[in-house]
């Protein structure tokens, strides 16, 4: 095929829609039932998906406790633990999991991830993020958390770190002729040595090096150093574009900055997150998801309107239109786009908070036709090379995705029918990175 | 049963014996190959083994470059990453990881446990280490390693916040009702806040209580201050006793201790590590051993018997006898252990430093018949609860004691035919601690 998609499934237990545990069918207990998370994980991989994707958490999530006692982000599996059972039960499918540059050492990640690596044949990545919740850090002993800068300074010289750390050993290093008894050259085992502004870390990493050589590289980050990172650094950007337009922008930007970079733009695939709903016709899937949102508490989801629209909305009438409302300080486009999505879909008070409380991104809601156009025309115009899918509920609407959608895409060759090699970058199409210190 | 054995396997991916990897058969490339371990965990769980226990450490070892290069400790799984994977396999067996409280950090250690609790359905146990190996802290930033007495300061502080996180919820929390929308109820949930001399932790850890209240509590140290720690924390001790006088002497002590610490002495189960070595014959065992301390490089084994005699010993007469020694400041018991074992087994220098280079620690080495009369000795003289099997070689030496130990412990009602739980708690025989918060 010529140009095809990628696709990662975006996974939190139960999914990321806050009342998604509520909707028919949902495994509610998924937070805590391995079980369920090796079925959607075999099913993605009998899918053909590129990679599972989990996302993380570094504290409970700071909301009200109205809002907090209803919500399933207040517990879920810790990502090495959950990846690395998945790879036990797995033999194809990518294993993507966050890890924090701000709250952890390189040591740790390295080892983790090259750990991860082996036992899977070759199917880690490392979505490298700088966690921007406070909270987190009083986890960790500070009372204040860092500043987006400094964190990504740090970011910056952790990834140095950690890439240094999987490169100790040469891909030949290990001769391991019982005859002579030689296990290892030491001539390929390199002392990193490493003295930075931020970190020192000796080395050598106590594990060989990993089968991808590196595990593939992911990040989220669209601010400006966000993007400068990814740009330098990722193999894989997940991002959160609106609409076409603004995913365009972000996409000619950072394949932009990546040849600035003397880097190839086909070594970074760009997958915005998508919302993907599907019904036998658009109206169905439209009911679907208005079903979903209902199941979102009303004052979760007035609180979280407020904020978005800088003016307290609890005194609204439920069951009206939007009142008209003064402009704020509040987040300017976040509050423009509510404006419109309330005016284009005629969505009462509760309507727009119960949608925007649920899961406010980009959303593909259709039928697989419908979603497989939007998908295409996406890859065609360059605002994408696949999507970070988001599940609305699950198991239902990870059935949904690669019973019907995936199906689809084959169908008109923008998704592949079988794995065609072992490993993640292979999925990916990514080339297998040089050791720094070993040619 | 009265009173039988517990029986746990302490594991390195090829063996702790330095010339394992080149025993006839062994998996030279099992420090690479989840596949062998794999197959290592479901044997052991078809022997009703109590659990799987990797060893770890955060460095590449110090030794020579000559010692290294014959090494295979210079790579290995990382346990939580290899635990986990294991988990999704197996479906009875407990899985011990070592984990540092002087490098890491309580919030990520609490979490991954629990999450490896919830993984497997309550069979999660935490090795605490404190780390004595100097080139670890140059990994973590560090130029000089914490000394002992801080370092086990820090241990206690860490396993009260660790476990104190374990308690942020209560075991009914989580209500999960989809009618009312209520996930979980906010009064069982509990702040930690912790601010002590060396750790400030916040919580409310973000997974729920572990399947076993606490994940299992294993410790290693022998020291006074790791003793103490035992006697007022540990649930296992992992133990190096030489001889059955030195198990004893210890096995009083730790469980005395316990009496003073107001614990039930039959909360705390003792499993001195054993090398096990078997043959149809007394002599075939010897051979056997002999055959393996033969594979470790001399010019290794002859470093590490200068070391141990305080006295270099690389211009004695390998293939005589160990010529008289001066006694120097070196460890004495070790060096008269030494002296002790050459007269006994009349063994040459080169057989002497082969045999120290390979495994120092206490052996059982006979048939399986002598081998479960010193196991059940050592029981009911109150030396031991069991034992932290260590293989001479894989997979037949695994295979020799899970085949051939394990029917005969069997059959003299000294080991379970059968799983009699689920948790490792259970298998153990540990009751399932109370939640600190909630009652």
């Amino acid at each position: 095929m010529a140009k095809s998609l990628h696709l990662t499934a975006f996974m939190r237990p139960v999914s990321l829609h806050t009342g998604a545990w509520r909707y028919p069918g949902a495994y509610a207990d998924a937070n805590f039932n391995f079980q369920h998370l090796k079925s959607f994980a075999q099913k993605l991989e009998a899918a053909k998906f590129d990679a599972f994707f989990m996302a993380d958490h570094l504290a409970v999530l700071n909301m009200s406790v109205e809002a907090l006692k209803r919500s399933h982000t207040v517990t879920s599996f810790e990502p090495f633990t959950l990846l690395s059972a998945l790879a036990g039960v797995t033999e194809k499918i990518g294993l993507a999991a966050t890890a924090s540059t701000t709250y952890d050492e390189p040591y740790h990640i390295a080892r983790r991830f090259a750990s991860l690596d082996h036992i899977s044949g070759g199917r880690a990545a490392w979505n490298i993020v700088t966690t921007s919740n406070p909270d987190a850090a009083r986890n960790f002993g500070h009372d204040e958390h860092a500043e987006h800068g400094e964190r990504y300074k740090r970011a910056r010289e952790f990834y140095d770190v950690v890439t240094g750390l999987w490169d100790s050993f040469a891909d030949d290093a290990f001769i391991r002729d019982q005859e002579s008894g030689i296990f290892f050259d030491p001539e390929k085992m390199h002392v990193l040595n490493h003295k930075g502004d931020e970190l020192s870390v000796r080395g050598p990493l106590n594990i060989a090096r990993p089968v991808q050589g590196w595990p593939v590289i992911v990040q989220a980050g669209q601010s400006e150093p966000g993007r400068q990172l990814a740009a330098e650094t990722a193999e894989v950007v997940f991002c959160a574009p609106r609409d076409i337009a603004g995913a365009k922008t972000l996409y000619a930007d950072i394949k932009g900055r990546m040849a600035a970079a003397g880097r190839d733009r086909d070594h970074l695939k760009i997958l915005p997150a998508a919302f993907i709903v599907l019904g036998e016709t658009v109206e169905e899937a439209k009911a679907k998801r208005a079903q979903l949102d209902s199941l979102v508490h009303y004052d979760s989801a007035i609180a979280s309107l407020s904020i978005a629209l800088g003016h307290d909305a609890s005194g609204f009438d439920p069951d009206g239109p939007l009142p008209e409302t003064p402009e704020t300080n509040a987040s300017k486009s976040g509050r423009a786009q509510l404006l419109k999505l309330a005016e284009e879909e005629k969505l009462t008070v509760r309507q727009l908070a119960q949608r925007y409380g649920g899961y406010s991104g980009l959303a593909f809601v259709g039928t697989p036709k419908t979603v497989a156009d939007e998908m295409e025309a996406w890859l065609a115009q360059e605002a994408a090379d696949g999507f970070t899918v988001v599940f609305p509920f699950l198991p239902q609407g990870l059935d949904d995705v690669t019973q019907k959608l995936v199906p689809e895409l084959q169908g008109r060759g923008l998704f592949r029918r079988d794995y065609e090699g072992a490993t993640l970058r292979e999925h990916f199409g990514l080339p297998r990175p040089a050791n720094r210190f070993f040619s």
